[in-house]
């Protein structure tokens, strides 16, 4: 049932983290602490308007905004004829590889279905949220768009057709980001990538993310931190990332899980158990990063079990 | 503590499909209705002996013989002034990728070990029993000697050192396999798998592995008939397998979640869920395979819950 009278909703559009060590292209997780506010309103105009964007500088025109195309593939499926205008209040940085573009993709579409009263399930959500990835970045992938639309850790079988496995998320699981100012263009981390690997090391891989999906059933932290280990990507794509072996054995030192890439970068991520080992992380990570001349920001969040949040009905 | 009045027991050795599709390496399940009886003994005099072997032509010298092997291994962490009689009752054929090896060296090592009073846990009893397999095929793998011995699904997740998980085996999930009678040598079909893959393959294949996992977990059958797929290893073996196609298909339209290559073949396993589906997967292979000229055996087998499994205190 669309819900008539409700006619806006002030949502928490969660920041999220892909790939996951040995999980490239697969993995994907929910972040609690980090993310943009939006507000998304009903209007008589159909079509989707982006009236303001708050902390960064992006395009308003619907058509070249994540948000807009997500929103308007979502209409298209839905009801042309209706109308929504979206406010964001940008804190995740484009370009940083924690999922800004996914964020305000899914908020859109998370806020929208909220407002009509949920006509879609959360997992139909999800190609629509794609639709703005494929305007940001070129191609509709959900590693970032189903962890911030269905929370906790996500798997990503196949994207044609989709098939998005929900994953169960141990409560203590906390992340440590660090992410550095500088520009990794996706083009330059795709670039660096070989386009054919070892059997050898591709069965370690497999064999880690059976084991890591394994250890978020069991709650088995110390089986999750031994998967958490990348020999294909990490090597390759850790080049771009100033002091990235520094601050991965820094991180292990501190009490890490795990450490690796967030998404194409130039973000790097830890996992820890609970928020105390998350915070020495985090401490470690600046102490990396501190003695250099790149600006950089450090966050630390717990793994989110939900997507995006609902904070507040609009009248 | 040892159990100084058991003096031998009488076992089931299971068989075990290694591989399992995306698994390639990594996964093996234990079969229930096929598997080796073995009786094991105490003896005054130290070492192992195998009195005798029943079925197959194999060596008696423990040195020369899988069980003896991996007999001889655990004596020599626990106690080589202990000694034993095995007696063994062959019925899974060596070659025929279904674990012959792996039954002899599990049962072995599981019931030397409930004889002692269990001083070993199961996971202990795995590095033992892979001694048989280095002697088999040259390499210590234990991808069917961990569910041999541990029952279910197993993954190894790494061997050096050993990290198995036990992961969990939804109750209707039945196996069929057919054994065509004609000899596939591992080294064959280690030669003819390809060092190097794409990493898009790849990407789709532990996409596919952590997909798997979860669907064991979530008793989700529709999710791991989905993740039953090998691009890389099937397509490269399979051509050692006269009518794998054509099996394949006919599993697929019998109602199987799924087939594939049981280790390195030649046989081929199909799994579906039920016996009703597992039978009439069974009639499916048998009417490709009574075509042809090839003699063959089919077995219809529940996963087996539980490893080696003690049938009979001996006095």
């Amino acid at each position: 049932m669309e819900k008539v009278n409700l006619q806006g909703v002030r949502l928490f559009a969660p920041a999220s983290i892909a790939n996951i060590s040995c999980g490239f292209d697969v993995l994907g997780l929910c972040l609690e602490n980090i993310g943009d506010y939006m507000e998304i309103r009903r209007s008589e105009k159909a079509g989707i308007r982006i009236t303001s964007i708050k902390g960064q500088d992006l395009p308003l025109e619907a058509e070249n905004n994540v948000a807009g195309v997500a929103g308007l593939a979502m209409l298209k499926a839905y009801n042309a004829k209706l109308g929504f205008d979206i406010n964001i209040e940008k804190n995740i940085k484009p370009g940083s590889g924690i999922g800004s573009s996914a964020a305000s993709a899914a908020g859109t579409v998370a806020g929208m279905n909220y407002l009509l009263g949920n006509p879609f399930t959360p997992e139909e959500l999800i190609p629509f949220a794609m639709e703005g990835e494929r305007l940001a970045c070129g191609s509709a992938h959900a590693d970032n768009v189903a962890p911030a639309i269905l929370g906790g850790f996500t798997l990503v079988r196949d994207t044609n057709p989709l098939d998005v496995v929900k994953l169960p998320t141990p409560l203590e699981l906390t992340a440590t980001v660090i992410h550095p100012k500088i520009e990794v263009k996706t083009a330059d981390a795709r670039a660096v990538l070989k386009k054919r690997v070892s059997l050898e090391t591709a069965i370690k891989q497999w064999a880690n993310v059976g084991a890591l999906v394994a250890s978020l059933y069991e709650e088995d932290y110390a089986l999750l931190s031994r998967s958490l280990v990348d020999e294909i990507v990490e090597p390759a794509r850790s080049i771009l990332i100033p002091k990235f072996t520094q601050l991965k054995k820094a991180c292990a030192k501190a009490g890490a899980l795990g450490s690796g890439i967030s998404g194409s970068g130039p973000s790097v991520f830890a996992l820890s158990r609970g928020m105390t080992d998350a915070n020495k992380v985090a401490q470690a990570m600046y102490d990396v990063y501190s003695k250099t001349e790149i600006p950089f920001e450090i966050h630390v969040s717990p793994v989110k079990q939900t997507g995006v949040s609902f904070l507040e009905d609009l009248s």
